[in-house]
């Protein structure tokens, strides 16, 4: 899927939510256990209550590879499953993945690859540390996206994230200045935590084109309308992710209704946004 | 295994050798492709072969997860192999992972929790982007280690690494004196390429006490003496990876000979540096 297809998706959903699949077995619905794989149980109907509302979804490997090689196989029942609307959803995996040279091309094919590794997401995210090499294995593969962490929503991103030079110029400039001439606003795209939407300011001047993926809005107590007003651009240019909120909005046997339900509830708010923007 | 147990280890091995078990399937020696798993069958035979010169065996999961679910059962094979050895091996699971605390602790959980997910990997890098409750989970996990990239060896190191504030602190130097604080020589150690080894002063400097795992001897160019010039500390301090140099020695039938020999000829140097530094 390429930027003018999300855009074209995102007007037609109405809709920049991305759904985090962080489907951790302890937190999904006890009535769920006594089936033969609950997490594909559980994404499968948050997948079918929240598509309408919905133009990306986000599995956390993390989430998976804690249980081994039975969540590896939950992970790929649920992309399996997902494929079925490969046409309205964009899928990325969640993975903050990067290495050198040739292990990054082997992280690219355990998600791009499908007859290598049974994955065929769109993008992954990418973990920027270890410099070029590290993420230009991962824009090696046509069609497919490196989402590259910039500033992130979590408390420790002050930690190293805003260290800053003698310019002035914080680290997450410095990995937007730099990674940006590694690819282009067709197949990267960059993390900015909602609960820092003031910086989007400095963000888009540097990145004006690009997607931002927006993580933060909902349990880690980002705000919507402040990330969309620092934030879009002409191809909307935003996917804001929800996870917990929506994935544990019920912990009973409604749990997909009202999944959906606080899906739809985003989208009506992203509508909105979108409306008084001019894009729908 | 604790810092006393690896020192020992080392002691008695004479060697600080870190097998780099990279084991691309489209590498490995033709004969062996007919085998049930072959990738399986390559690590048990490099083991077989090296281990009375090695004290560390570091699977680079990229090459696992790039296959898939398969991929993981060969590295759970590999890994449950390696358990008739756990008094005289250390093994790290090179996986560079790191995110939002609730998620580092999945990753944690991935490589640390037998019980969970299969795996009971001693150590794993991670990667300090995300700062420090993106790196701590790996800490909570009593007798398991956290491998922090500091400066590694790849060319693109240079790109943010070396990003320098306005009293001269390197990014590898801020993170070094920030992770620093997070944990102890008992539960930490640091990445730091052999292609910077004269970088070793300034590391050393800050990080004294802590184990450095040193990739980049052989393939990529660095240097075994002067590594141990600059890096060896009064617990050895040192464990210096390999992967292709050893696993790729010879790509025929004799391929697990060859390696041990490689194997071999590393721990005679580091038999050597150890007797002239003392520590045996």
């Amino acid at each position: 899927m390429n930027r003018s297809d999300l855009f074209h998706l995102i007007k037609k959903k109405k809709s920049f939510l991305c759904v985090g699949l962080d489907s951790d077995l302890n937190k999904i619905p006890k009535h769920l256990l006594g089936t033969d794989d609950p997490v594909f149980e559980f994404n499968k109907q948050i997948i079918d209550a929240t598509l309408p509302f919905t133009v990306a979804y986000k599995p956390n490997l993390a989430f998976y590879e804690s249980r081994g090689i039975k969540g590896m196989i939950s992970l790929e029942k649920t992309m399996n499953y997902l494929e079925n609307f490969s046409n309205e959803v964009f899928t990325i995996a969640d993975a903050k993945r990067g290495d050198i040279g040739n292990t990054s091309t082997q992280y690219a094919i355990s998600v791009f690859d499908k007859e290598a590794s049974g994955f065929s997401f769109d993008a992954i995210t990418v973990a920027p540390y270890m410099g070029a090499d590290s993420v230009q294995p991962f824009l090696a593969f046509p069609g497919k996206w490196a989402i590259v962490l910039a500033l992130t929503s979590n408390k420790g991103s002050d930690d190293f994230q805003l260290f800053t030079d003698v310019s002035k110029t914080r680290l997450f400039e410095r990995v937007l200045e730099r990674t940006f001439k590694w690819g282009t606003p067709d197949n990267m795209m960059y993390v900015v935590g909602a609960t820092k939407a003031e910086m989007l300011v400095s963000i888009r001047k540097i990145v004006p084109d690009h997607f931002l993926l927006v993580p933060g809005v909902g349990a880690q107590g980002g705000d919507l309308n402040s990330v969309a007003k620092y934030g879009l651009n002409d191809h909307c240019g935003l996917l804001v992710n929800a996870s917990r909120s929506i994935l544990f909005a019920s912990a009973e046997i409604d749990f997909a209704e009202k999944a959906g339900k606080e899906a739809q509830l985003m989208q009506k708010d992203m509508e909105a946004i979108l409306k008084n923007n001019h894009h729908i």
